[in-house]
C-alpha cells in the first residue's frame, strides 16, 4: 500500500497504536465512501450516520471539515476511489470502561474503485448465519462486524456475489455490505434497520429521494415475499445501485423499480459506471 | 507505556497496521490472563478457549510454544501482572472477505495486576443494555465487544463495581467482564454460554475441578432466582473469585460456596491476594 494512502489523525501513517480500543473492543464506527472527481458521494448522509453512530456510543463527534479536508488530502486527486474512515473511541480507559475524556482516532484510507455493477446482475447466497436482534446496535456503522465477515465467508464458499442475510426471527435483514429492496406485489421494499443490519447511506438517500422516497415501504421483508418479488435490488455507497439475479435458486430481472433507484441515486450526483 | 510492555508478532513494536481485520471488523480474539511469579494462571483454559475461539471463526490456530515464549518475553520478569493477548486474522481479503491464505497476527501487551479482591464484596448495577442472543459468537471471547463497552459505561455512571447484563430474553447472562455463579435453593449455578457470554477461563477452571466441577449446575437463571440466591460470585481469571455484595437493591454475604470456589481455584495454581 502507498504510505499517502493512508492518515491517522491526519498524520500519514500506515500504524495504529495498539492499546487503541477500536482493536481492543472494535470501539468505533466507520464509513465506506466513494469519491469522484474530488467529491464524496452521499457525503451528507455518511456524515448523518456517523454523527447518529458517535451520539448512539457516546464518542464525540468529529469535525465535519477536518474530515473533508483530510479525505481531500488522501485522495489526493484521484478521480476514483474508496475511502474508508474509521473513527475509534481512541486509547485510554480501563478495560471496558471508556476513558473519561476520550480523544477520538480517525483512520482514513484510500482503496481503489471497485469495478462497474455486472448489467446480468448479482448472484446471492442464503446465509445460515443470522443477525442477532440488537435494538442496541442496529443501524449504525460499528466495528463489530463478525457477523457481516461469518456470512461473506459463506457466499465466498459457495461461489456467489454477495451473501443475504436473515435476522433471528427470520426476516430479511440485509447483503453483508449492503442493502437490499425488493418490489412486492407492486410496492418498493427495504427491511427496517431497527433489530439488525445498517442503515446505508445509499439506503438513506433512497428514502430521502423526493420522488422515489414517498413510495417506498420500510418494515419487515419475509423470506417468501422475497422468493415472490418482480424486483430485487441491492444498495451500496461504494456501489451504488445493483440488480440481483439470484438468491439461491430464485432468480430475478431488473425492471423500472431498479431505473427508478439509479435516477433517485443519479439525482445525488453519484455515478457508479466506468470513470 | 514501556515500549518493552507490547510485542506484535513476536516484535517489540507499539504500532498495528492500520488496515488490519482487528481493528476493521473486530475480526479476531483475546484473552487477558494473570501472570504470576512468571507463571500464566489458567493458561491451558486460555489456550483451549483461545483454539475453540480460531475454530469458530476459521483463523488458523497460533502456536502454543510461541505464545509462551513471547509471554515470557513480555513479562519480563514481572512477578505480578495481566497479559493481554489479541490473535486478529491479521491484514487482507477484500472488504468482509476474508484472505484465502490469512497470516493472524498476535498482540501482547503487558499490564500492571489490578488491586486484590475486596473482601466487603463487589456492588453490581443492573445494566439496561442487554447481550443479544447470539450462538454463532457466544462463548467465544472475540473482539466485538461494544456490549460490553455500554454496559460498564452504566455501571460507571451508577458508581457501581461492576455491570450485571441480562440476555435478550430477560435471563442472567454475566458481568461485563466476569462469568456470574450463584447458589440458589442450596445449588450453586452458573448461566450457560451458548446463546450469550463468554466461556470464562475461571468458570472452564471451576467446571473442570473434580471436587466442585460436579457440583455445579449449567443452565438458565433468571433474575428472580439470582435475587433469592444466599450467595453470589463472579469469577475472572485476572481477578479470581469476587464475592457480590450487592446488586442493586439486593445484598448477599459470602459463604461457603464461595469459599469452595476460592480452593477450587486455588487447586489450578491460582493466587489472587496481594504478590
Amino acid at each position: 500500500m502507498m504510505p499517502e494512502g493512508w492518515l491517522v489523525d491526519g498524520v500519514a501513517s500506515g500504524a495504529l497504536p495498539v492499546d487503541d480500543r477500536g482493536l481492543a473492543y472494535g470501539d468505533g464506527l466507520f464509513e465506506t465512501m466513494r469519491a469522484r472527481d474530488g467529491r464524496i458521494a452521499l457525503w451528507g448522509f455518511h456524515l448523518a450516520r456517523l454523527r447518529c453512530g458517535c451520539e448512539r456510543l457516546g464518542i464525540p463527534e468529529p469535525d465535519g471539515a477536518t474530515l473533508v479536508n483530510e479525505c481531500e488530502r488522501v485522495l489526493d486527486g484521484d478521480a476514483d476511489a474508496v475511502l474508508k474512515l474509521v473513527l475509534t473511541r481512541g486509547s485510554g480507559g480501563r478495560g471496558y470502561a471508556v476513558p473519561h475524556e476520550p480523544r477520538p482516532r480517525r483512520v482514513l484510507t484510500r482503496m481503489p474503485a471497485p469495478p462497474p455493477p455486472r448489467p446480468e446482475g448479482l448472484r446471492l447466497h442464503a446465509c445460515v448465519t443470522r443477525l442477532p436482534l440488537d435494538p442496541a446496535l442496529a443501524g449504525i456503522k460499528h466495528l463489530n462486524r463478525l457477523h457481516q465477515v461469518l456470512a461473506r465467508t459463506e457466499a465466498e464458499a459457495a461461489g456467489a456475489d454477495e451473501g443475504l442475510c436473515l435476522d433471528a426471527a427470520g426476516r430479511v435483514a440485509c447483503a453483508t455490505a449492503a442493502n437490499v429492496f425488493a418490489v412486492v406485489d407492486g410496492a418498493l421494499r427495504t427491511p427496517s434497520v431497527d433489530q439488525a443490519g445498517v442503515a446505508g447511506a445509499c439506503r438513506a438517500a433512497l428514502l430521502a429521494d423526493p420522488w422515489l422516497g414517498p413510495t417506498l415501504r420500510v418494515g419487515a421483508l419475509s423470506p417468501l415475499e422475497l422468493e415472490r418479488a418482480s424486483e430485487v435490488f441491492l444498495t451500496s455507497a461504494v456501489r451504488g445501485v445493483q440488480p440481483v439475479a439470484a438468491i439461491g435458486g430464485s432468480t430475478f430481472v431488473p425492471g423500472p423499480a431498479i431505473a427508478a433507484a439509479r435516477a433517485a441515486l443519479a439525482r445525488t450526483g453519484f455515478v457508479a459506471g466506468p470513470a
